[in-house]
């Protein structure tokens, strides 16, 4: 596939993200946009000279050869299966679905059509994250031995955004289960999971949690330990720790900027980059970037709906040990 | 008690650690020593103008105000019990005895007698820590809602010690359970343990582990995660994570020196600090400083051996959580 | 003017930045491009659907409305006399010339034309140092007292280059000269040069030195020193620490990454970005920008020809300081 | 010299200080103190159960073996020629005289005597610099390029000691005078001063500054820079930055603490260590462990009196060319 056509679904916040990366990678372009808000496809398609389509259009379209699906998380699982369907390939923001059985069964009906399905997982593709990953796979700590993940948002969502957000483990930390499936190279074999309401009273009426940690333990006996929480006053925090047998590697928290100020009070210096459109940046855009050259030298993206699943089934599993108070054998 | 005249037990390092600290506090100084090993005791005798005695003529003696237990393990619960009968205040390492039930005994004869007893958490008493304490009580953080305590060792100490040292949770995780308690300032409700054999599988054939990570959940809903390794190839990692709702205190470690150097491979900086004597040396003076001035100013002291049973509640807690699978309720 | 096109003239490295940061532009675009090396414009002219020109073509073309010089030094000054001539506005490359003389008469000339001329001091718009100089003018550090500018860079060019370029002060330091001037506020009245040739003897050997600093002095009394190096193991070095009443504000360097390597030999981290292009990559978008913002807007853009002016002026007075040994008056 | 029985000669501050490093020395100790303030000697003398005395029965006494000269700085010469006359080593704060003349003729009494002589530059000693001393001799950064020394005090010290303090160069900027000799391993060949009164027009009316930059210059090519400020708003400032062929080295302030707070405003760490008592508290040990080690080893110590007078020789350049305007060649 030399140049590659896209149909964009979605042009939200996130859709125009990817739109943008698209546009920056040479050989590609969105083509078509669709959105069930009119107004929003119309400003991506004036900006990146695309035309706006209907669904059966876009899916029906000779001038498109691969999807991004961007829209709300309940249409992930049809419009994958169209996808399917039409034999071509598709990224997809994360997750398949927030129903496993669900998801499963989309992903079986990707698997049966050979369609390249990549999943959103952008954080693989933070220069960070992949660089101490790199950096492992280069064996300079090791064997690795213990794995800490701190995941913080800025702040709360709605209420209302929690009740359908199939709740912190599923919606939040399900990125942190696939960052720890990522770097520990083997799947967990046992979860324990615990939370507290403690940011917002409106969090645990809709029935989630809204600070929370997992324990991950594995075949190889390394320990994979994720603290999450919905809000953090200095920013968006998003840290790895690796510790194995040669050392430690750490990456930090990407900030707003370099000046200190050193002054009576002590010495201040920036807070991270504030939410996950400054932070990830980057990964947005090399995520696409990655998606367009697996598909121009067919090979495979470095996710899948496999990751999603696997994703979504440690978090099933936190539901279930937070709400049994026991450890979850997986 | 104007002046304080130390009867010292136990002359070996950190023996010699407290002697030294006691001789930096106007007012105090150790006038008596005894140890297994005359050749040690003979040591500090001459440094500090001490006597060497045996341990009765030390219970009998008029120039001994209190005591200083810094002998084996084993010993501590028996010689608590001789200051008690004697009536004299008594400085003891931690912990009272390996055995809950033996330093349960023990703890009710020091209370009964209304002695002043108090255990050796040196790590109250690091300035870091301690600056990190003050910073929560001042609300700087306001209510606490993630504790993350990292403690790992540089190297682990040979299987022979593993075999009577109680096991990791006891002898090493012990100092973070009291750590955790601290600064929690709340009971732990539940606790749940995980463990591995990564670092030496002599420590596995003693029938302990040397890497783990526990999880305490309160009754406020604060979560605290420690996590221990028993060896770090970087130094003595000793840090703190207090986050709450109004930010994130981080205690970091000590470096040797501040010196980077920046050259074509990055930029390097320092290890933390070796080992517990060069991370805590300021801790155990100002600990030894502080049960001088508690018996000259007759206030209770920091810490007694109440918290040294309620350590070891957790670390019983977490031997029995590894070995079943299960969290336990506290 | 609602819509800026752009005439590019020069398509090497440089003259490519400017182009992609043109396009990313709301409102901008390239329209006409010219090189010495047809091949060079060709492939610009392709990405952004411009067309190949020459430079009289360009001069009398009514598809541009403003100009880019990003072509050799020595041709600035009669491009830049061209763009007054047609009174269309023009962003270019510093300096004007080497030669004193011939810059001033090119300002004057520009001058005299009225056009919107702006000289690509591109620093000051690195976010790092926009911002350390935004917290000054808020006051954060009260009166500025001392600055000190640290400019290193990773390799030094080959000894043909020194040749031709005006030397470390003309074509170095110039940039560090144009941001004392802006952060300190005010004109130097004394300047006072030292240099030395420690990196590459052919630099000697070429009249020129590879190692310098400047002492500026003002009239409110505030020092600047300016320490340059043509080679730093470790990458570029770009730091600004201005010290005043209140305090100190410090920008560091932009490193490759955040990930910290912890072992045997202490903690590792990453270098400075290695130079210009990768250092100032944001910096070069933000100028371009500010540039279409102040035609648009029809304000005058942060820099000018009589920056460039001020900033030869100082860097002729290092030439003759270090020359004579003796400071030089403004 | 197997024991060293020290006779004090000046009982404040920085006495008390060298009296408490002497006591830590194994095989050294203070037998006696004199001061102009009775009650100061006594309190010492009480302290280290040391006798109060005159000067001349100190100079006369069988139970002194080395003095410690820590008196006010216009007594410094006539005591050294007194040490010098009865033939016993001295240690002796900087700075030998204000005058240099007054302070090469004690020089030559000291050195015609053959008696040891340590100078008091204490910063040589402080961990941190020493460490980069040593990384430099072992050619870290290869051959040293630019030198760049940060001093800076926190706060002024009142007009009445300035009249008398010989004035910055000769009082504060003598120390960075010391260690860039140390550090450059070579004599500097020429000198710039340049100088401000932005702190405290008292200063300025008593006829000095109070902030100050020089330049040195050396025959190697190597460039050291030196800044000063009589007040920092964020405390102690002593750091030194010295960059060669093959990287960098930088030595940073030690902070009162390693905590860090993230919250709403920002990240805030810890300000340096207040002033000299608290920064140099080990090298003053160190200092003074080195001399004993000295005397006991019969070999040289590392400062003399030679230091001190090129230390001054600097320091007189910089006042004539702060005056003249003009560099001073050495």
């Amino acid at each position: 596939m030399a140049e590659v056509r896209f149909g964009l679904i979605g042009a939200g916040r996130i859709g125009q993200v990817h739109a943008l990366a698209v546009q920056a990678v040479p050989g590609a372009r969105i083509t078509e946009v669709v959105d069930v808000l009119p107004a929003a496809a119309e400003k991506i398609a004036d900006k990146f000279a695309a035309k706006v389509v209907s669904l059966d259009e876009m899916f029906a379209s000779s001038n498109v050869d691969a999807f991004i699906i961007a829209s709300s998380t309940d249409t992930h699982a049809p419009l994958l299966e169209r996808c399917a369907a039409v034999g071509k390939p598709v990224f997809c923001e994360k997750p398949i679905d927030l129903s496993y059985a669900r998801a499963e069964a989309c992903s079986a009906a990707v698997q049966a059509s050979g369609i390249t399905c990549m999943l959103g997982f952008n954080r693989r593709f933070d220069p960070q994250f992949a660089y101490l990953k790199k950096q492992m796979e280069a064996g300079v700590i090791g064997k690795l031995e213990t794995l800490i993940i701190t995941s913080r948002d800025p702040s709360p969502p709605p209420a209302e955004y929690i009740k359908v957000s199939g709740g912190l483990f599923r919606d939040m930390m399900i990125h942190d289960f696939d960052m720890a499936r990522w770097l520990l190279g083997e799947e967990p074999t046992r979860l324990y999971a615990t939370g507290s309401v403690l940011v917002d009273p409106a969090i645990g009426e809709a029935g989630d949690v809204d600070t929370a940690s997992v324990t991950l333990s594995t075949q190889s006996g390394a320990i994979a330990i994720i603290t999450n929480s919905r809000r953090a006053t200095y920013g968006y925090d998003q840290r790895i720790e690796a510790f194995g047998e040669k050392g430690m590697l750490q990456a930090g928290n990407q900030l707003e900027n370099t000046v200190k100020f050193a002054g009576a009070e002590g010495v201040m210096g920036a807070k991270p980059q504030f939410f996950f459109l400054e932070r990830y940046a980057d990964a947005y855009r090399i995520e696409l970037t990655h998606f367009v050259a697996a598909l121009q030298q067919g090979s495979k993206p470095a996710t899948s709906e496999e990751d999603g699943l696997a994703a979504l089934r440690l978090a099933d599993a936190a539901v279930q040990s937070l709400k049994t108070g026991q450890p979850v054998d997986l």
